[in-house]
């Protein structure tokens, strides 16, 4: 694990769509990828069903060990939207309709299409502050270091530059990927080696199929760009010195 | 939630790079995809670290709390990979050599290519059974109700066939999916009325955007096919009332 990052999260997709299969989550990679760039290091991603319970321990148990939560789904105005009333029930707060809120959709809405479900979209935590939201108008919330944010990946993916000045991170976590044609066992034992001397230098291995060939790809993180060349340095030495087809290094 | 399901399991992801963003994760959906088939529901998925003390914790933590665990990640030959020393370590079991494992590696390999790092790969917890792997040979394991098998999705999948039997699940879980050209704030009440009528069924509303329309996803499930069909068809009664256009019924 990179030791020195300070900040980190924890990732909460709360809904039955992703446990039953039918639906693929792509926002723990959206929300990871983007908290990288802010030197935000996400340490568990917790997928749960819409279940009231299961979402207010989730959450007070993450928040604790966490500096960020980032929640995804359930805040539509259906039935099954039930995170924002969950959320509410873990702060402990009175769950009531957001006047600024209610003021944006009301905007949005065409006179008479504001109706009571779209509402529901708009009841919050008393003291949450708003994420807007570009492409369809209900916004998301945050209370203390917890971000609610809604399961349509687009939608999600829209909101994240309204919160970027509310998350402090540490130096953005890069990465060097060098993907070699050869097996892992063939490289083990050196790889051991290069990461028992970098610590602080996250070194990961990772077999792949590809055009019908087996390769291995080496990523190498840290927030430390002199400690990403030295150690990439260091593999290039034995893939060099065992004759290793690079194929791909970026 | 589908009350009346009587078996279920949690899966547990292990590997920093579904958290670093840098790969998205399909094993959650092909696992439980698969085991509602076998009438067994997720109740929860976990994504953490190559951390020995977080897969114990995490194991012993759902082992205890669901009738399957389901890992995945981390059972390779280099030195990211620690699920299965750890899965031993939450059994309080030795971590040794498997007999059986290695006598299939070293026919699958050609002489002198079973070397150490491959050999790390049949070091399993004393009294783990072997799940075989049609695909790169190295076998997964399980022990008591824990599933270790490989992160790669290809492979992964090739070995759910051979664990099959093991699991004892209910009747599989249906599913019927009701998609409207409309918004779903236009049938949050009529659908909260039906879910209401029916406790036993899961019902989840989820917004779509497809060739730049928006529409409503409507999915009913449960294991009983009757209640299904009855459900479905208090659906299509308010569609119909309602005079909104079914894009798709399957």
């Amino acid at each position: 694990m990179i030791e020195n990052s300070k900040s980190n999260a924890a990732i909460l997709i709360i809904g039955n769509e992703i446990l039953s299969g039918r639906t693929q989550d792509t926002n723990t990679s959206t929300l990871a990828t983007w908290l990288n760039t802010l030197g935000v290091k996400v340490g568990e991603v917790r997928v749960i069903p819409d279940i009231e319970n299961t979402i207010i321990n989730s959450v007070n148990l993450l928040r604790k060990e966490y500096n960020y939560v980032f929640t995804s789904g359930g805040i539509g105005p259906t039935h099954d939207d039930i995170t924002s009333e969950s959320v509410s029930k873990a702060f402990n707060v009175p769950y009531e309709k957001h006047e600024e809120g209610y003021k944006i959709l009301e905007a949005y809405y065409k006179p008479g299409e504001f109706n009571d479900g779209r509402q529901k979209m708009i009841w919050m935590p008393r003291g949450a502050k708003l994420i807007l939201n570009p492409t369809s108008g209900a916004p998301g919330f945050y209370i203390e270091n917890v971000f609610v944010l809604p399961g349509v990946p687009s939608i999600l993916k829209s909101m994240l530059g309204g919160i970027k000045n509310k998350i402090v991170g540490g130096n953005p976590i890069i990465s060097q990927t060098i993907s070699l044609r050869t097996f892992e066992s063939h490289i083990a034992e050196s790889l051991t080696a290069v990461q028992n001397k970098y610590k602080n230098v996250e070194i990961g291995s990772y077999p792949f199929f590809q055009a019908g060939k087996l390769g291995v790809s080496i990523v190498i993180r840290s927030d430390d760009k002199k400690l990403i060349k030295e150690c990439s340095s260091e593999v290039m030495n034995f893939v060099n010195e065992k004759k290793i087809e690079v194929v791909n290094r970026e």
